[in-house]
């Protein structure tokens, strides 16, 4: 397996499902007076597509910045990166969900809970690039683990609050969903690329 | 962030929105001998497609032109990149909405809003740039901002217009639309590629 | 613009066209004991699927032999490249109205004429490129003109006549419109890529 | 013809291929309360959704397994290429049928149908490069043969079987499709990319 082919893969699975997206935003098929307030209906899916839009470009990024010290792969990193796909590419489908029932429980914790399986396949792959160093260009340090890991339990925990709100407050789990993203795209964009500072710092 | 991903990934996102865009035109569902007046009746849903569909032809251009003279980028660059695919990849919901509702007020005023969204993001990211000359092989002179801004400003001010005129004449909206379309491309279509000109010809 | 990344986002276009025809078949809405029949009947779905699948592979091969003599671009091959994307990209669209109206004198016009758009697209690059010698790795002589004209000549005749017959014979036009494509196919086949034989074999 | 630029677009279908496949599964459209079991219901789509997603995936692996060993590519060999992209990107069709009516014998047939002609068609390509040496970095010897060869003897005859199940136990079917699947799977992850074994490994 080259590198570069499954990198130009997955970027081809994630440029597709951030551009399918749009398809959860259905054209109303209403009489043309009450358009107006058929698409301000529809404000809570524009939202919701907002969010996935950034959410696929996040994990696009995140998946670049752990490609970027990879050197070789090997057939369970294939299979690792594949279900990290396959992940991303459910998105539609909980978007579309969510943008079809708003501000409910269920299709809260569905969006919730895909979350949280892209970022724990994300967290196996650091592991296994960490115990398989013969695969990345410099060796992922202790130092390394230390500042990624609490990234993936302070997330997976703010998620799982959101789905636990859902009940109650489904505002409040959109304001979290929206919030972590932010908070991370903030963090990713303090970091120079081309990578000036190592692992660590992310 | 390798310059060259960021600009496959951009490409991918360009083309998948380019060619979705045909979903926009639905198969009517009649008994078949209405079927020759069926798609007679969709010709302005055809006009509004390869409106579209130049459009995101141009967008594509323009963000070429733009990656040019980019030598590596940033986080924040990072982020402006995917707010502008984020409003071309959108574009399909306001083609096919006016497709839908052709001559209508709203979907002319959703579409224009959302070209001036792109434009207004590609003159952010000019800007960024001109005030980051470390991102470009080549600074941004005064004298490249004084014919990139007026482009801007003529575009964006037509497509006012154009929402302006969809109550009262909404083919002049369309006819704005096409205008600016072309005279954009006649622009381009004169420069020749690769750059022999610098970024003011623009 | 970079010849190559043109051709990286017309690849895209291809790749794309070529996959969403899928959609055009549709899953049929019935009571299990009837999918059988429901299945038989769309059998003229599938040709029309299989055949606009090669239609547009046969396009990508026509479009990758042309930009193998492409050295640079200029602003209105590019343009010309897009209506080329456009013709190519709205083949989903015909494909889908032969799909749902199987055996009808309007579907087949349609798709035939979209097939001659496309042809004629093409024979407008190769006389551009003919035109512009500074643009190709090797001027193209009017020996390779006169063995590409007769074939845009042939294959478009022969696309007319399939449109032409569609009142009387729908099952010819297509027998036509398959045989046309095996034969180019084959005319392609014959050709060992990488290109040991000049243009005017093609 | 490129071999590079072969692959590329082969890659784009595959890419292309898994992403849509999320469009199998439908967003319920029920009453809010009713949405839960609408969901629970929808379990086997899922299901057929993961398979299909790691179908496509194995086969692209296979895919990259055959091109890394082709160094040029001709007419015939294009062809061949076409037909498997072809049953790869039908897939998403099969996909959606088995969602829509789970355990019944005709969709696990069309699914089981397309895996085996997906199979025949590496089957023909193996053969076409072992007896088109010069195509080839390496020749294909016998040993590679002898070891291929059983390898698809054996998935067709489970497929065959699967399809067979169908009438009785269409949950055999399901697991037998999955069965092959993590077999081959699992046959891939244990070689080392980039390969440090001969083709007879595979």
């Amino acid at each position: 397996m080259n590198k570069q082919r499954l990198e130009a893969f997955s970027d081809g699975v994630f440029a597709i499902a951030i551009t399918l997206l749009i398809l959860t935003i259905r054209v109303p098929d209403v009489p043309p007076p009450a358009l107006g307030s058929a698409l301000v209906q529809q404000l809570p899916q524009v939202a919701t597509y907002v969010l996935s839009f950034f959410v696929v470009a996040l994990y696009w990024l995140a998946h670049h910045r752990m490609s970027h010290v990879v050197k070789q792969v090997d057939g369970t990193f294939v299979w690792l990166n594949m279900l990290w796909l396959l992940f991303v590419s459910v998105l539609p489908f909980p978007a579309a969900l969510l943008a079809r029932y708003p501000l409910q429980v269920i299709p809260i914790a569905v969006y919730g809970f895909d979350l949280i399986l892209v970022n724990i396949t994300g967290l196996f792959v650091t592991l296994y690039l960490k115990t398989h160093p013969t695969l990345t260009t410099v060796p992922i340090g202790k130092e390394g683990l230390r500042t990624v890991i609490p990234a993936y339990v302070w997330t997976n925990g703010l998620y799982l609050a959101a789905i636990g709100l859902g009940w109650l407050l489904p505002w409040a789990s959109y304001v979290i969903f929206a919030g972590v993203l932010i908070a991370v795209a903030v963090r990713y964009a303090k970091i120079l690329y081309p990578f000036t500072r190592t692992v660590k710092d992310g």
